[in-house]
């Protein structure tokens, strides 16, 4: 009998990780696809032409797993609110399981990424965890007792949007907040940031790249504050602050052992995670400050398709933790 | 054999609440002794005294529960931060179980509020509930699947301190936190704003009273609110609003089911509430804001004092919830 395998997918907001994974977590194939823009058909035919793909050096698969990026109501069984894939109010597991023939896990792409970070990353061995993922947007995910939390509807983990000025601006994607921690902190607002210190210092590093023409995104900041420039560093570092902000307000409400930073935004690493864990530091209270430990993620960009597919064999074991992927 | 009763006590900023409680949380006898500015010994000795009162007409009791407002280490066994009380870095429970010579549940008041709420007030038959106390400070409280979530270290539930304006006012108390919703819509805060608005409108209702020279409190403003003074009307509104925000972050992250906000504010009722809930509305994301449901708590003043007497109940009761109070 061959090893058991399932397929895996993290479905970004522009492209789709897919995978074939074993039970230990382990990647045995990948496949990569564009996704922006695309219609819902579109979508849908883009995964399962992937999946086929995989299937065709793994015959024998038992499940799949998919994270994807959107509010989730597990009592209707229906995404809800997805902010970059068109997924809004729509039966994803029922659909996928029927067109590719196979149980299917599936859960928001935060809660996919903090499973993998439970079971091989960094919150192995622990039990009350948050897991911020900072991107384009920011993600969030929380397990209690070693379990991924998932509120009463299924929705729990929205952390990029509480806010953290509530005066401040509206937040981006699909939210109708205002100053949420993903429009202060996220990928999007340290572009905008830079946008503004690469108008006010035209001579910066950071001001001499966006008059040659490139776009002031997060990555463009990150590349030059790893280099040192110091309007750069000092866009990370009020993203670092403010997010150390709004982790004051998670580690004074939760109490976590540990707050693992995942996702695009941490290739600045301790740029951003310094001033985070400073300020964390500097405004909650005791005991939860002296308590917490802020970390990065470990698994990288496989962290939400691996979790998947750790989800997906639970599905497949069956027993008491399979249903609640379904 | 008598019918089990515990001694249960409700410790806030300026008063002791304490009774004797029945098993279904029935209240057979009270005392109210004023605590404010008492030192650690006089209120160890108040409390002492208090429970010698009750045990007067109560002489079998098996054991007693205590709700303080402090941050509570359970590793440690110690109150570690009590913004009101002298009881910073305090092995609280050992020192009372030896002074009262019985078996003591103690816990944050608003953890024993949410208690006594589950088992007999708002939070009646639900899994996912906060619940936020509105009085001077904001306290807040937390149950996942139906039982009182501590965190990691036993401190979680501090709502009051999350940031909804991160550049804002320092908080009030011991918080070094900075724009908390504990300081921008506690009955303090309440007040503070209160004495902006008789400032500015000396002609109204709210500014000849403090003409008059009343305290420009969180109470005179419900009060005149309440009889419709325009000025401390948009006072509350003010305040409901932002504690709307933060409630929308706090449905957003958790998802719960039911958002019951209970504490001396409550008194403003609907003129709180209301604001509060079309903000939270407005703000959050789905399916968290249509299924979430924010009402007032049910059990009033007694709600700290009964959930910690149940609590003690059920520590006298032992099993596998009982250790959790300890």
């Amino acid at each position: 009998m061959p090893p058991p395998r399932v397929l895996a997918f993290d479905a970004g907001g522009t492209k789709l990780l897919g995978g074939v994974v074993g039970a230990d977590g382990e990647i045995e194939r990948r496949v990569l696809r564009g996704i922006a823009g695309l219609t819902r058909d579109a979508l849908l035919e883009t995964i399962c032409e992937a999946a086929e793909k995989l299937r065709e050096g793994a015959p024998h698969v038992l499940a799949a797993g998919f994270g994807i990026p959107s509010t989730i109501d597990r009592r209707s069984g229906r995404s809800v609110q997805s902010v970059h894939l068109p997924f809004d109010d729509f039966a994803f597991g029922a659909e996928i399981e029927d067109r590719l023939g196979l149980p299917v896990a599936w859960d928001n792409d935060a809660n996919a990424a903090l499973f993998g970070e439970l079971r091989l990353g960094a919150a192995r061995g622990a039990s009350e965890v948050v897991m911020l993922t900072v991107g384009t947007g920011i993600g969030g995910a929380l397990a209690f007792g070693g379990r991924i939390y998932r509120g009463s509807s299924g929705a729990a983990g929205e952390l990029g949007h509480i806010p953290v000025d509530s005066d401040g601006p509206p937040c981006q994607g699909g939210c109708p907040g205002r100053g949420c921690l993903e429009a202060l902190a996220s990928g999007a607002a340290i572009g905008r940031e830079g946008a503004t210190v690469a108008s006010a210092a035209p001579d910066s590093a950071l001001g001499r790249a966006v008059a040659d023409g490139r776009e002031a995104s997060g990555v463009l900041v990150t590349e030059l504050a790893l280099e040192g420039d110091p309007g750069a560093m000092s866009v990370l570092e009020l993203a670092g602050e403010r997010l150390g902000a709004g982790l004051a307000g998670i580690a004074n409400a939760l109490d976590p052992e540990v707050i693992i930073v995942g996702g695009g935004a941490m290739r600045a690493g301790e740029l951003l995670l310094g001033p985070a864990r400073r300020v964390l530091a500097e405004r909650a209270l005791r005991p939860a400050s002296e308590r917490v430990r802020v970390t990065a993620a470990e698994l990288g960009e496989v962290a939400g398709m691996v979790g998947a597919g750790l989800a997906a064999h639970e599905l497949a074991r069956g027993g008491e933790r399979a249903e609640a992927w379904r």
